[in-house]
This record gives C-alpha cells, structure tokens and sequence, in this order.
C-alpha cells in the first residue's frame, strides 16, 4: 500500500512521523451517481442529492454530493493512507470545514494533507496532538472541500528526547 | 410531521422563520450496534468503530460510532424538520465541530438548533444568511457533539420590510 508520502507505513507510525510542513497527498476517490444518491438518501435527503432530474432546476443545475459524504469519503482515505493504525487515539473535533465547490457525479478526488503543528503533550509525554490542513482536490486541482482537524497520536518513544512544549 | 417548533412547517418555511435566539429540538435517533458497524466499514475503518471485540481493548473500551456518522444522522434530522423544504441554498460550512462524547451502541440521540444570526443579505435581498448552533444531544441530555453552521435560506418576501444590515 502507497504510504503517503510518509517515510513509515501507516503500520508503524507514530506521533514523530508527523512533521510539521510536510505534505502528504494520497487516495483515488471516483464518485459515482449511485454512492451519492445512496448517501443522500440515507444522510442528507435533499433533491439536489437524490434526484437527477429534479436537482436540474436546483441552483446547482444537477446531482452534487452531500457535503457530508466528501467528508466521510475524506476520512476513509485518511484511515487507510494518513492515520497511525495502533497509535491513532481519536480527535476532539474540525474546525473551518468548507464546501469550496461542489462535488459531482464522476469526479475524481485526491486528499491533500499539510501537517501545520505537532506538539508533545506536557501532561501526557506518551502522547501528542497533530494538526492538520484537510484538502479535497478534484480532477482540477481545486480544492473542493478543506478543513483543519486535529488527532490525537501516541509515541513511538514514550520518552521525549528533547525539551517538551 | 413534527415542525421542529417552528410556526411553519418545513415545506413552508423561509428565511423569515429563522428567529435568533429561538431553539428547536427534534428527531430522535436510535443508533445501533448494526449501523455503526455499517458506516465504519464504509468510510472510517477504524478498529473502535468496525470491531465490537477489538474496540474493548482501545481507549475506548468498545464500539464507537464515527464522529461523521453522528453528523451525518444530525443531517438528516435537521433535512426533516429544521432545514427549509423550497428555499434552501445549501451551506458554505461549519466551524468548531466538536465530538465532545463517544456515541455508543443503544445511544438515543435528539438535535438541538440554537439560531444565533439571521442576516438578509445586502447584495442578494432575496435571501438570507442563517447562523446556527448544532447540538446533539444524548439519552443523558449531555452535548455528544457540537458545531456552528452557516445556511443559505431564500426569502418569503423578497423584499425587504425593514433596512437591511
């Protein structure tokens, strides 16, 4: 499995495989009519989600995809690609999650991901807090959704070796 | 079909309805072993949300629902009683979401609807800028998760009563 651009496999990652700056890109998501209407349908029964012929004459002018669901096709991406597979201790929450454009029946999305900070936790040395740019690029290169969120990951030495912050 | 506590029912509702400060709570979402299971596999494969035995030995200590899952079942709560039916324009996104309580399996869920802000737009007087606090509440009446989320609602008048801001 490509490693997204980390050195580590998502196997054998920890908390120091996460370098703030770097840029991590990763996953091939090809979205479909079928997917969006049945996420649509389940989780956001709007007509410009549902329905073909009456998302026409909706101000997108046809089917996009639940934002929700770019979202949660984002997240299976990161799981297989960016997230630490034993080390991953789950995230408090995103902040400034965006729809930019619109997501439609045969796109074809990447993930971007900029690591903006990394910091040893003071109280819990075991552990620490990533924050991360979230990017959705389609077939353009333009972002169609982006995010910043921050996970919780544990060390690989549970003994820092410098200075902690 | 409940309105949620508005006067109008979702499919005569408009910008004008959306009252700041009011609160509306609806929906009630019973989730369970089966459809966390389901959503997991689907998009955020991680072991405390796909694996029932292998979640009881993370910091868990058993199955969790994913936080997009949560916020994907807040969506369709608020499509059936708080988004309007006709003039809804859809939504640039949201800020601060918050999975401050793990979502468990039998977990009974309601939404709660802060409206913060109702703005007419200024360039665009036949609509408006919605600003809400989105809460979901568990069995307990405890916040399980949390977000502000912007809405884009058409207006019943599309002229305005009263100066625009």
């Amino acid at each position: 499995m490509d490693s997204g651009g980390f050195k580590t496999p998502v196997e054998d990652r920890y908390f120091e495989d996460y370098v703030p700056g770097s840029v991590h890109e990763f996953g091939m998501i090809t979205i479909q009519e079928e997917g969006i209407i049945a996420f649509g349908k389940q989780f956001d029964p709007q007509i410009f989600h549902t329905d073909p012929e009456g998302a026409k004459s909706t101000i997108y002018g046809g089917l996009i995809a639940s934002g929700w669901h770019t979202a949660s096709l984002m997240m299976r991406e990161c799981v297989r690609y960016y997230l630490p597979r034993v080390a991953s201790l789950g995230s408090p929450g995103v902040d400034e999650l965006r729809w930019n454009l619109p997501v439609r029946p045969g796109d074809i999305l990447t993930v971007r991901m900029t690591i903006l900070e990394a910091t040893r936790s003071r109280s819990k040395p075991d552990r620490g807090i990533v924050e991360s740019l979230f990017e959705v690029l389609n077939q353009d290169r333009k972002v169609a959704m982006s995010a910043k969120g921050v996970n919780f990951i544990s060390c690989r030495s549970p003994k820092p070796s410098e200075p902690v912050s």
